[in-house]
């Protein structure tokens, strides 16, 4: 069709719905320049106050998806399964998740991300394992998947070339925050990945991007509406992040956290007193088994998630997952017996004490990420380096009643991450609220 | 202050008011080129569905017109006065009114417009007399305003760049129609002129970008508030554009009304006969009576508008308004006589007849300016050359009736215009609805 970008404009600003042929002429003629930057940002914009239909967020994601190369595994035979999430605080189940439901005979081509805002990154996680790859070409990626089943990579510029081109446009042009333009960013990047299903892991709550549950049960919708749409089976959970997942936040911390829980172990610290009783790897070791029991069951290799909860539950007690994730290190060069040795007894070079005595009302978690990435656990800025030592460990749980100078945290990293430790104890204080009466 | 685009964009993507300083960054960045033009478009469309506030608006005028050179006639102690109109169909009152108000020491330092969608422009009429000069430099202008008292030009590059290339991108990314950016247009341009007071002249009806009465007075009383922030007095008229405003739409056609209004000239056609009584130059004559009496009166030359009316019909009748007209004719170039010999008995090449008996319900007006665009009046693309003597005779008026066969619209131009007769002929009886009772 030929295009006439002032009139695609003027569709969208009235709140009119494109067609699929409209949206396949846009979106190709911005990957390929004909559209300029400055005709695209009035469109984003006016998406932004329009919205988009359910049908045309559809079309969107398929043409965005169709901007690069989409992986194929139906020649294998096998179901091909992957998850996302929106982006948490301590949430390092990915890693343990993909040789999980590896080692059932489901294909895991997942392409990860970095770390986004305050949350962690599931690739930059993987790299503080020594030597581990995750800048896989797409063959060697394609191989990995045929051979040993599952493998973790970041993407690559084949894959979507329309969401980078479009995701650097919307950071600079106020058009981040729109659920269409969300939806389309996620889902277009997974369908590339040539999946059969889909399980989705939606955040809300003070360390998630969307605050409110309505909000993560919206996006959530749109989400499994579209993939749906495209063919995936989708299922969609909504998890609660108003305090980090587990014990660990930080890079090498977190691949510690899940090498523990693969080898069995679990985390109850022996003070203060009344926490004796909690393991702080529970919730980790739970979401994951939960993500498991609906990918082996989309994939259909359990008859209901509950059995898959049970089927995970055996692979991760009997050491089968450690197994497995020791062979995706060992597929994409990560040396995890040099990890064993530096990283699993990590001391801290600070702690953080309760300045009163009280009940841990409530805690804001994105704030607690971004203590993190003050410590070098993340990136400020693009430029930034990752120090994969640094990081927080969580010792206080929402809800418990701790007495004045108990630690709450501790803090990980170098030289450079104790240059911020003022700022880092001030921002955790800062984001905890008290009920003193306690 | 620091300009960080992105911080601007969202700001008004919520809803907020810039202070000054923001929007003279954010305007100075953009004509210097530091904010690009993908993030003016993303705030372009924010504006189009956020608004603007009252003070805010007026903010924005003011960068806009400080972008460039501000003419100050201060020095001649002097009022300088101007009339500004939307854009109508048939509207030659500029060229009468710039003389017929200057004569009375009112400076009148008119910087005019080009065609505008279906509109006519003033300096494309003035064009048509031969060797008429609308591209002073300032200096020229400056000069002429000085010793004459009055002169008609063109935009030039040193008035409000910011306007220039802020249109440029509204016409490509679907935000032209938004009141604050209209408004900012207008009013930058005008207050640039150095004025002390601004007659404007706002349309509404099938003939103007303001369809309802409504849209054109929000515009108007938006206009006159923002004209008085910036210390200008500011008179509204809203006038009715349903059907073309007197005898003749086209270029050199106009020239000819104008010359013929100043020699104390009427048109009363002769045939169909109902209408016998009806003075085709009324409307022109009256409108200008009315824009020049408030003109009068704002600039302390007369006490009442109706004082000012009086004035401005005696100096019409007298001959000292055509002697004026000449005077502007001859300081800027114009051979008067040359078009005298001319244009003013000009043949029509066809005639467009009523295709059947009825009372003339309704005009749509605009297409009755397209029709003249497309004789040769005005330009379809930037690139096409205008045929001054291109135009339409308008022989009918809403309400009356008229019988099969009587002839409504006359057409004039060249070869080439008769190459769109068919078009043209079509597009004119479309435009008009009919009782066929009566």
């Amino acid at each position: 069709m030929k295009l006439i970008p002032a009139e695609i404009i003027k569709k969208k600003r009235q709140g009119q719905e494109h067609s699929l042929e409209e949206l396949r002429a846009w979106i190709d003629g911005f990957v390929s320049g004909q559209v300029p930057d400055y005709q695209m940002a009035a469109w984003l914009m006016a998406v932004y106050f329009q919205g988009m239909g359910k049908e045309e967020i559809s079309f969107l994601t398929q043409v965005m998806r169709d901007s690069g190369r989409v992986l194929n595994f139906s020649h294998l035979g096998a179901f091909c399964v992957d998850k996302h999430s929106t982006g948490g605080v301590g949430d390092k189940t990915s890693l343990m998740l993909t040789p999980l439901v590896g080692l059932f005979g489901l294909k895991v081509p997942m392409i990860a991300g970095r770390g986004l805002g305050h949350t962690g990154g599931t690739l930059d996680k993987l790299e503080s394992i020594p030597g581990f790859r995750t800048n896989l070409s797409l063959e060697e990626f394609q191989k990995q998947i045929e051979t040993l089943g599952y493998a973790i990579i970041g993407q690559t510029a084949e894959i979507c070339p329309a969401d980078r081109k479009l995701y650097a446009l919307r950071d600079v042009t106020g058009t981040v925050e729109s659920l269409p333009l969300i939806c389309g960013s996620i889902m277009s990047k997974k369908l590339a990945e040539g999946l059969n299903s889909l399980v989705l892991d939606v955040k809300f709550g003070s360390g998630a991007f969307m605050k409110s549950q309505e909000e993560a049960q919206s996006l959530a919708q749109l989400l499994k509406t579209t993939g749906e749409r495209q063919g995936v089976k989708v299922t969609t959970l909504l998890t609660d992040t108003n305090q980090p997942l587990g014990r660990f936040i930080g890079n090498a911390l977190e691949v510690k956290e899940c090498l523990d829980i693969l080898d069995g172990r679990t985390f109850t610290p022996s003070a203060p007193s009344k926490q004796v009783d909690f393991d702080y790897y529970q919730p980790t070791r739970e979401l994951t088994l939960q993500l498991a029991s609906h990918m082996l069951h989309l994939g259909g290799k359990a008859d209901s998630p509950e059995v898959g909860y049970s089927m995970a539950q055996k692979a991760l007690e009997s050491g089968q997952a450690a197994q497995a994730f020791s062979a995706l290190c060992q597929a994409q060069g990560g040396d995890l017996a040099r990890f064993r040795g530096e990283e699993m007894s990590p001391r801290p070079f600070a702690e953080v004490r309760a300045p009163q005595a009280g009940r841990l009302e409530s805690m804001d978690c994105e704030q607690v990420g971004w203590a993190s990435l003050l410590l070098g656990a993340g990136r400020l800025s693009h430029t930034d380096k990752i120090i994969p030592c640094a990081g927080i460990e969580v010792n206080c749980r929402l809800g418990e009643v701790y007495q004045k100078g108990d630690p709450l945290f501790y803090l990980y990293g170098d030289s450079s991450s104790q240059k911020a430790c003022g700022e880092v104890e001030a921002r955790l204080l800062n984001s905890l609220a008290w009920d003193k009466d306690q």
